[in-house]
């Protein structure tokens, strides 16, 4: 995590910006400004504990003198009524980064939570579950970051670090081979290419041209399954498109390589996590 | 909306570049440069349309040749296989900025959406449905726009703008009476000061020390309803906490002035959009 | 204060970039890079000290070797000739930083200690001595923290943080009944409601449509007499437009809560400080 | 003027930042989204107008609809009562603008007319009126800029433009000849020496090692008239402290080339201008 | 290039503000304001140009009203006297964004022309010439913009995009299979796996345990004709380390895939070119 | 150094976020969190050093943890095979910033070797080598710190902080005397004023109308003799254009002040430079 701190931190400032403006009213009202004290950050269900550093540094930004101790580290089951963290120091600027870190807090473990159950869903198979773009805007590190401590695995980061040739582009061009060659030849050697396909010909055209990967872009479960058995291992497989907990096994056990869940980052929803003072 | 510009241009120049990163990989070596076409946003289930302003400085910022036309405004509902928006001009354009015009509409209209459907279930009382600061780090101006887009009203929007003496506030004096005291000789006189109770003996106390707003925290319909009566439209009363699809109705019908979700924006989750090429 | 230094941080960043460039040509080239030593700021005429937290940091951002002794705090009395603050540490930081130190000590301290006089001169009576948005352009979160030194209170600090319909609201609308209904309409209930009045009559149409602070604007000591004696405390008034030192007395005595000085931070000017190595 | 607007755009979307944030609760709240209308920019008092590139910045950059008519040129002289700009197009974004504009011309104009006055009063003479780094920080690029309007010169921009070696530079070394060499061996050749003295001895000091300009702090007139004498134009002198309208004219027969002021930035206080919606 | 002009825009942005800081003083002291003039930017020696897209913007964003004329677009050759662009509109404009201008296009057109003869190098091979990470810090996304420009292939943009196990991660690990096993598992299966080979066991290993790429790191055209045999284009092979205009053409006779050289950016020198005014 | 920190941090960050973007894949995927080590930065062949402070930071801003120990000084001389400098730490904090610090040491320590050479062919003589505007877009700062490092002078850092006027220059006004005329009474008194000449009559004339330095441009050395005899050290004469390894001596033995060399900074390539984890 270490080395994505300066991205991170500038989210993290942004959203203290965001949240603080031009001060805490409520809280440096309270004329309580040499007050110490400690707090405790409480998960209020069942959840798989995402954040933590990001906590710290905001914690760390509104106070450099607030400090953390750490019950449950990130990636690890907390139950309902679980502590997570305490937090020690002049109780103001507890309450002032308060609701920013819950906000991180609750995202990020939403995230990791329902991820998580993806990955228990299709437990024993060969696939692993991946990830999209469909991050929210301006978030996308910390997101990737919460469905790797879900078990998940990630896609590309960003249209600069990997190809990945959808309907739209071919489209575009009128033909999924044309398409093909023509990225192949100018991308960089060092970057795979993958194609969207929607039939089993689909597939047979990206084989021949030459691809890395192949996604299949909503398709029923017995098109995959020929898509698989046709591409037998030696290209990777990544089924996409209307993935649901209900019906991920049932991919997985096609064989298909990796599983691409949308949902896992678009509509996960937050976690309940609260912040006591003590 | 227009006087909020500078900071939401921000916000869309930073996800812009969080996708694009270094370029577009996969369009560019396309080589398409100078193909001109256009391309629908598309609604692939019913929802409220929310972030048409946010799509066009999304294309307009990666090219200024791109012109919109937008079929379904922000605020109005469109059905599923609706087209919102049509946009025109350089095809590799259109397909860099996708992602990131579709990430936001469907951020923005799922809370919108969820927003009017809080709304709806409370048609006819009297209170309205609020949001709070539960909102997604770095996005709370636009998701404060899509509430207001879904028929809700928004709550102080951070921590600079209005006073909200919470539980662990109180905690840190150690009496509502004083902590309220506190924060009305220190703060400016234009910001109303609110304050959360949990019984309606502290309702009492909080009347008796002067309050603008009292915050109902997690009470049950019976002691919001001593609260309600007590308050007797003198003071404005909110309701907060566990507020659901099924008992916000039960509240409102109470007679209190405000209900805060916090699910509109936490937990609304995202709506499916897409783009197609024409 | 601790809580506000994101916005401070950048405005001291910014100050010290402007005055320094690429570098402090004379003090680099006296070569004395390894000399320590140390330096009084000192007041060259009788003051309230403002800006302290400012210098240190300003000092720290050039050198964090830099350390301060403070003999003054901010909001407390220096007669001219007293020493303020000693800074140790490397010499050539110390005269890199100091007219940036002394340019934000010099404001700040001119609006705590023109705010001052305006206070001492309605001490006794009820009312209080509150700035206006008249600050200096990407200044004001220092400056209203100046005033507060000098014993004043902060109006809301920007379009964003509160309501007042002014005249030209007005104007647009065509009916300070009109404007203010629409405002309280569409306004988040949070945020109290300010309007300008210039008579009696204006005062009752505002409390008919009900709003919670009434702004005298420019209008007589008899017709100011008129509005408070109306409002009976019910209702918070404030007087405005070109209060001076020798008529705020007569118009605390009429019983108006606030008073809004626009020149305490508008025509303040800079008090005299300078710092000598020692 | 044109070369300068890197520096000076980011100042104004600064000032508009703090003044907006989250966007105008008054205005917005009015429901006048597509009124149109127009105000005039008015002069409460005599002024020497600065700042009008900077107002239709201000006011393009909260809607690039606005259009303004400039009246009153900067550098011109308005009379109480003048209007000095026209501003057109939707109301709102009109009155979003207001404080930001006039803010940035009130104090601008105070500079430019404060500095006139100066200059008025060593009509004649040969000497000139010049700027010290006593700015506001952050604004020093305008505030230099509004002292050319008013007549006067500019002294260096920065630190990083110059070199003045004052009495706290002697001091850190123990001799004016021995800073002075350090410094010439040093600076680039491109910039200009200058000394502070305090005595014709220093003066004489500073003309044995080679200076290019003399400035002469907190002196006597008697004593100033020496060196001014010894120097006989060969070396250019500069008068510096505690000059005042009074003595100004005094110092200017002396023959010196320059005066600097501190005064006119830092303790200029505004002019007052006002809009109005017409 | 479209599409990466939020981050080239930025440097663009950064280049002017570090050269005309508070102004151009000289041009700006020759008073010619309103002066209307042309002038031409000549190539002083052959070169492939590469750059001007970013010399519009310059030009641009100094002066909206200035507009270019393109003689010669990027990639084509240039012979020395040729003009390249005619730039129009007020002369002051032109002289303060010469510098700017002319330091990109001298910097790009040295790399595209540099690279370009590597290119012509191994005409008629099937060989590519590839770039590293070597580049000017801050410039990367210009630098490899220049590179294919001249006829080279980017290799990956960053340490976000690609993956490149080095000797120092082999090192790290004590093995080269187990650093290949680790990072296989974790890494994004969209991502290519490069490994750094020092002789033909180095590749069997890397073969083994699965790359999609052999790096040969300074190995001698013997070692490298025995790796390349081995992977007898079944696997890409690249060639790095010492690659001169001299021994370029025998690497490429052997077969190898890529060839990288770093020299193309980070000693590739810069091309003459300059600014008239006509 | 030290004042200079604030904007070579944000060279440095660039530069940073640049490389690593969203993270170092391979790194990361190598799963040695916790793995603590140490490695040496080696000089590949004789150099002077240059970079070592930005070199420090930039480990530091990756990982505050890592620390430095300096084996060779900037601003000497390393042989091939010397080590520069050790760093200790996490090992996967080392391998993400080396390719980030081996740029910044390569390019600046370029700079210095090669400016140190054309000051050693001028040893023995009264002229200095200075440099010019002609350096990398956005690294002035650091690469005018690198030709002090090799013994070279700086001439003015941008268009802000001296004024030379060029050719370009006289042609907009059509007269040298004018154009040196007008640039006088305009700028700041505390600016040298500097003229491009490119004869004998040229100088003649600048000297007239009174100018501090005066450059000549692509002259031929009988011409620049002629000079130099004439300004006989009265006034300081600067050399430039197509100066070399081979004519410099020949030039400062001419007796001119300075001689401003473009290719130091523009086309010095980078020295080459390793690390190796040990």
């Amino acid at each position: 995590m270490i080395e994505k701190k300066l991205a991170v931190k500038e989210i993290v400032l942004n959203a203290l910006k965001e949240d603080i403006g031009a001060g805490d009213l409520t809280t440096e009202s309270l004329s309580i400004a040499d007050k110490e004290g400690f707090a405790e950050v409480v998960a209020k269900e069942d959840l798989i504990v995402a954040g933590i550093p990001i906590a710290k540094m905001a914690f760390s930004e509104v106070d450099p003198g607030l400090g953390c101790e750490i019950l449950i580290e990130d990636g690890a089951a907390a139950k309902k009524g679980d502590a997570i963290l305490v937090v020690k120091g002049r109780v103001n600027s507890i309450l002032t980064s308060e609701r920013v870190v819950l906000n991180f807090l609750m995202r990020l473990s939403g995230i990791a939570t329902l991820t998580n159950r993806y990955v228990e869903a299709i437990k024993g198979t060969k696939s692993k579950v991946v990830d999209t773009r469909k991050t929210t805007p301006c978030l996308r590190i910390l997101e990737k970051y919460a469905v790797r401590l879900g078990g998940g695995f990630n896609h590309r980061f960003g249209l600069d670090s990997g190809v990945l040739i959808k309907n739209n582009h071919i489209a575009a061009i009128g033909s999924l081979k044309e398409a093909v060659c023509r990225v192949r030849t100018n991308v960089p050697h060092t970057v795979k290419v993958e194609v969207e396909v929607r039939s089993l010909d689909d597939a047979k055209h990206a084989v021949e041209v030459g691809v890395d990967l192949i996604l299949m872009d909503n398709m029923s479960l017995e098109e995959m399954a020929q898509v698989v058995d046709y591409c037998d291992w030696e290209l990777l497989t990544e089924a996409s498109g209307n993935v649901t907990l209900e019906n991920i096994r049932h991919i997985a056990e096609l064989g298909v390589n990796y599983i691409s869940v949308g949902r896992i980052t678009h509509s996960s929803g937050s976690k309940d996590l609260a912040l006591y003072l003590r």
